[in-house]
């Protein structure tokens, strides 16, 4: 099975995608989300594993708006526990490092670390990328931040493991593909939705499930192009459509809706 | 008067600074949208005014973030219409651009315009800045893509203006300053506040101005630091909090809220 991720062989999305697929798939990485989606429309790979939420940064709206623009389906969710890892050239310590360069997220998310080391922080566009620059520059007094799995594909030395400033650092990924799928139990649905835009419009959009006792996990808003100050709006609620509950909510929401979409229902994550 | 804007001389910002507050405030540039927030708390300026939402491209979250960090208060609103110039050096003709460049969103939003002209994009940190780089390089075959008031102030050619390739192109902007206003009519009101994790919560949050017809004109949800999945959510009304029926929903909402506070009560902007 070929599975695509946006990022360089050894991205923190590289990792999730053998965590969830398991370590047999053959992953394919790609330069862009909008590649990533691409690659799974043409049918260069089976699925994609694209992030779309972190706990700390929150979503990634790019993969919202990519997941409306094409007509794929989510079949699954990954949660992964982000650990950040001070790399370095082989022979380096810890106190000859002046200056670490990832990717500005990364960098952020280790800014205290950076700061009580006495550590420069320096962007560039990737972590597993910082790593392949970091290995062809040789240097003695630069560590990369990067995922445990870049550090292996590299084979540089990791300094310190878990230097992130915030432990609840998780990135949720979702599973899309070209088919849906019926999961059996205990399941999550997305679906996005636009709406007329008059007052209360968004609180009779939301008493559909409320009324139906059905648990929202997530609402994100996003512009409806061309149409300024009116919204999309992405739902994820628990459930299946299969299950009849939903389906009646859904069916009470396009009462109210003017476009409506199911984006997949799929098997909950248990970590 | 001393208004911080984030950007160079003859950023966007710059231009709504001036639309909005008049042309004889002093601007002071900030790097970042933290640098201008410590600019109104230090003293340094008068006021900040900070880029919220884009029609096309969402939320700016890191200044919602910012919001909530900052004990400081919205006192006003501004939409400003967005129109990209394609700027050259002197005596350049618009056959001769090769390429183009500008920051990434502006260079995004012309995508169509320069796909139709052959152009090639590449990006630089900045729409003014790209200007700056421009006149220096002295290129006849690169074009930067800015406001108009950039090529004013670098003194620059305008080859083509309103090259955007969606028209219905505003960022709406906040006024904050260290002060509370009490806005004389026709006000609008943003809160922020987070609830309970339990079913139906956020549900409940929006009964409390639905059940009293206020209208809601903006939804967003950003992450509670340290508990992922939670949220916390950003609500703008309209109607001032010195209405005694925005202050019933807000004694409601408090039923509710774990946190709750208000970021300000402030005229709407009328176009």
């Amino acid at each position: 099975m070929k599975i695509s991720f946006q990022g360089e062989p050894g991205a923190y999305s590289e990792q999730a995608v053998f965590n969830y697929f398991g370590k047999d798939v053959e992953t394919v990485p790609c330069e862009s989300f909008d590649v990533m989606f691409d690659s799974v429309i043409s049918g260069k790979s089976d699925m994609a594993l694209a992030p779309i939420e972190n706990s700390l940064a929150g979503s990634i709206h790019q993969n919202y708006d990519l997941l409306l623009r094409h007509h794929l389906h989510i079949v699954g969710e990954y949660f992964l526990r982000v650990r950040h890892c001070l790399i370095a050239n082989h022979g380096v310590k810890k106190e000859e490092i002046k200056k670490a360069i990832s990717h500005p997220q990364a960098l952020g998310q280790c800014a205290a670390y950076l700061r009580n080391h006495g550590i420069k922080a320096e962007q560039v566009y990737d972590t597993a990328g910082s790593v392949k620059m970091l290995k062809e520059s040789g240097a003695n007094d630069v560590a990369a931040i990067a995922s445990k799995r870049a550090a292996e594909l590299y084979a540089m030395q990791i300094l310190e493991e878990g230097i992130e400033d915030n432990a609840e650092n998780y990135t949720r990924f979702l599973a899309v593909g070209r088919e849906a799928i019926v999961p059996e139990s205990d399941a999550k649905t997305s679906i996005v939705f636009s709406l007329k835009n008059v007052p209360g419009s968004l609180f009779k959009a939301m008493s559909v499930f409320a009324l139906r006792d059905i648990d929202l996990t997530k609402i994100e808003s996003r512009p409806l192009q061309g149409k300024p100050w009116e919204y999309l709006f992405y739902i994820d609620f628990i459930g299946s459509i299969h299950n009849e509950t939903a389906q009646r909510a859904l069916d009470h929401l396009g009462e109210y809706a003017v476009m409506l979409r199911v984006l997949g229902s799929y098997p909950r994550f248990k970590g």
